[in-house]
């Protein structure tokens, strides 16, 4: 028998079948999303990955991961603090923080848990250490970033995006104790406060560089926010290392914040270094805190050799082809501007990133599988990964993309664009 | 000027001020963490990793991680959605399904990642699509699930330890609408609900092999509670695969519910097969579901080549090696037998974890220290990864450890006993 206060009442035994429900649903709005395994043999020209530099495949990167196998073996077998940690972990932190400006780094197995880290270590919910205060997080922060703001269980307050000037006048509000909530943002489905905001330390929490749109965040004005207020700026640099900033330093480096005693950043090992992994950079104490208190970290089994050799490697490359970086941002460019010439609605590139709109899903992924038909894979993202609800194609820049690729990587985008 | 709201004063310019105390709290306690890099040359015997089956360095298995970075790249290049899946993840994916016994399996960057993704993916905040429901969690759970629990915000209600007469307890107060917060146990910190209970899907989660004492989880008699209940059950067997079950197919295929459509289970690649990554397997429907909505799946980067392929050749010579998973469990056992005699409090292993009881936090640091001052590296747990805050040593069985190992193991743990 089931209680009365159910509403959904389902047979005994199938605790899944409102998964009928919700595949129904997705299929209804043109929704459903299903894996597609490259083939060995494919040879489709790649703007969909985010393998910015193209190192992921580049010789010395991959025999770098083979030797570290080789060498170190397959697998860290524990986690960081246990077994986890090789001299090769503690040889690529030490370069990254180096090449980025920063005293210390910590590397986990992917960008998401050093989003989870940094967020959950560094704020927590009212009442615990560290967490008295507010995480002011941009709309449109990566999921990674919006579920380290939930799993802190911190207060959250969503801010327009991009916007100094709201940054600041939220947390002016909340050291005057003002609980208006009428002047906070709506958040588009984000957690947001409609509670007085407490007093304490803020995080304020920005990508550098949006993954769907490629723009990229005004980290000066909003460093200079947080200084004003005493908060910490949290900086997700996934698509900025590597591509922005001298040499590729990423975009804290280039904004002039690389070693501030306030300023936390976190990277990906998956993008411009091709490998897997990520990394939260900053200063020693904040470092030394995530290894005592970060759970992503602690609970976590170390990333394998193979990903730290090759990222170490694709560093080291970076560090001595400052040639790559710069490329990367003339391909994005000249996407941009082959499209636009062209009359299509592209965003303009601050990284290598290039976004087009496109009039409604079902057009978007028709876009994209045209594109794929004749030879040219692009990224198709559709809700909920763009949180405005608007389809785009996205085409990511990449440094060894040679002159007859560009030309017709752009042929064919605007032979199968839709309406032609 | 500081708000007189903010408890705490602190300079403007130094939000992480605060560290500082934190830092001095963990020194009092004893409790600082620091890494340990293991040197290339570094010949422990290692005890102390979840390398089970010792394949992290088997030659067969670190030559496939090798192959699949020179044959797919040293990275995966992008989310699974986009680029990041190869022919070699669904090759994983489909021998992983079939030796454990379940229609499907999908993998993961850790098994971090695959436990959010399980359990946000299934359960959900009041008021959303699979949100009307209760997560029932072991108080015992991995850092993972409980994350999992509040990362899916769902309500939680922490059961005591592998007593599936408390779950039926507490599903049935649930479905009748029963109140009474008195009969929910305390949850040692976890998240409990003070509140009334929800009808609708429950959620039943359990490790199946707990990680801290090596102790199995009644997951017949929870299947049979979820049953009567029409509850789900998720089993997280990071530590049954490879070494409980027949031929090491874990222990929700040794409790006969492997395939059950009503039960979901998680792995690890990371442990006895030696790599890095993780994976959620269960009925079709569910993994589909994980494809469309957990966003550790869909906003994370795929698990790289030379991780997918080093699993894949364990998961291989696993099969056809079933005698690996007798044998871990019978230096487990002998671990046991021998350091009870000595009279010691170990607890009796139902895997490959032997867990031995240290006076105090102080006491196993030492003793630690000790065993690998004399070559021997053996885990030690200190809060806050005991829950009930009694430190221990954790010892690992490999199947790979050759008897006088086994000997040498055991006379040094005995000569550096606290007390000795």
């Amino acid at each position: 028998m089931r209680s009365t206060r159910n509403p959904t009442p389902r047979p005994p035994g199938d605790p899944f079948g409102w998964l009928e429900e919700a595949r129904a649903g997705r299929e209804r709005a043109g929704l459903t999303r299903s894996l597609r395994p490259r083939g060995e043999g494919d040879r489709l020209l790649d703007l969909a990955g985010n393998d910015y530099l193209g190192l992921a495949r580049h010789p010395r990167v991959v025999s770098a991961a083979a030797d570290a196998a080789h060498r170190w073996g397959a697998g860290a077998t524990g986690s960081r603090l246990v077994t986890g940690t090789t001299a090769l972990h503690a040889e690529l932190e030490a370069e990254l923080a180096e090449f980025c400006g920063f005293e210390a780094a910590l590397v986990f197995s992917s960008g998401y848990a050093a989003n989870l880290a940094a967020l959950t270590a560094l704020a927590g919910p009212p009442g615990r250490r560290g967490g008295e205060g507010v995480i002011v997080s941009d709309a449109a922060n990566h999921a990674s970033l919006i579920d380290g703001c939930r799993l802190a269980r911190a207060v959250t307050v969503v801010a327009p995006h991009a916007d100094p000037a709201a940054v600041d006048k939220l947390l002016g509000d909340r050291r005057r104790g003002v609980a208006d909530s009428s002047r906070l943002p709506s958040g588009g489905g984000r957690e947001t406060s409609e509670e007085p905001v407490p007093g304490g330390p803020a995080l304020v929490v920005t990508d550098s560089v949006f993954s769907v749109d490629g723009d990229a965040a005004p980290l000066t004005g909003l460093a200079a926010v947080c200084r004003e207020h005493g908060a910490a700026l949290v900086v997700d640099d996934a698509h900025g290392l590597g591509v922005v900033g001298d040499g590729g330093r990423g975009a804290p480096h280039a904004a002039g914040l690389a070693g501030a005693p306030d300023v936390v950043t976190t990277v990906t090992l998956s993008k411009s270094l091709g490998s897997q992994g990520g990394a939260v950079l900053g200063p020693a104490r904040v470092i030394e805190h995530l290894v005592n208190a970060a759970r992503t970290f602690i609970f976590d089994t170390g990333l394998a050799p193979a990903a730290v050799g090759a990222a170490r490697e694709a560093l080291r490359m970076l560090r001595a082809g400052p040639e790559r970086p710069a490329r990367a941002r003339w391909v994005a460019t000249e996407f941009h501007r082959r499209l636009t010439d062209a009359g299509y609605a592209a965003a303009r590139p601050d990284a290598a990133v290039v976004s087009v709109r496109a009039p409604d899903p079902a057009a978007a992924v028709r876009w994209a599988a045209d594109c794929r038909e004749a030879g040219v894979a692009v990224g198709c993202f559709r809700p909920p990964s763009v949180p405005d609800g608007v389809p785009r194609l996205r085409l990511t820049a990449r440094a060894d993309l040679g002159d007859a690729e560009l030309d017709r990587a752009v042929e064919v985008i605007l032979a199968t664009a839709p309406g032609r």
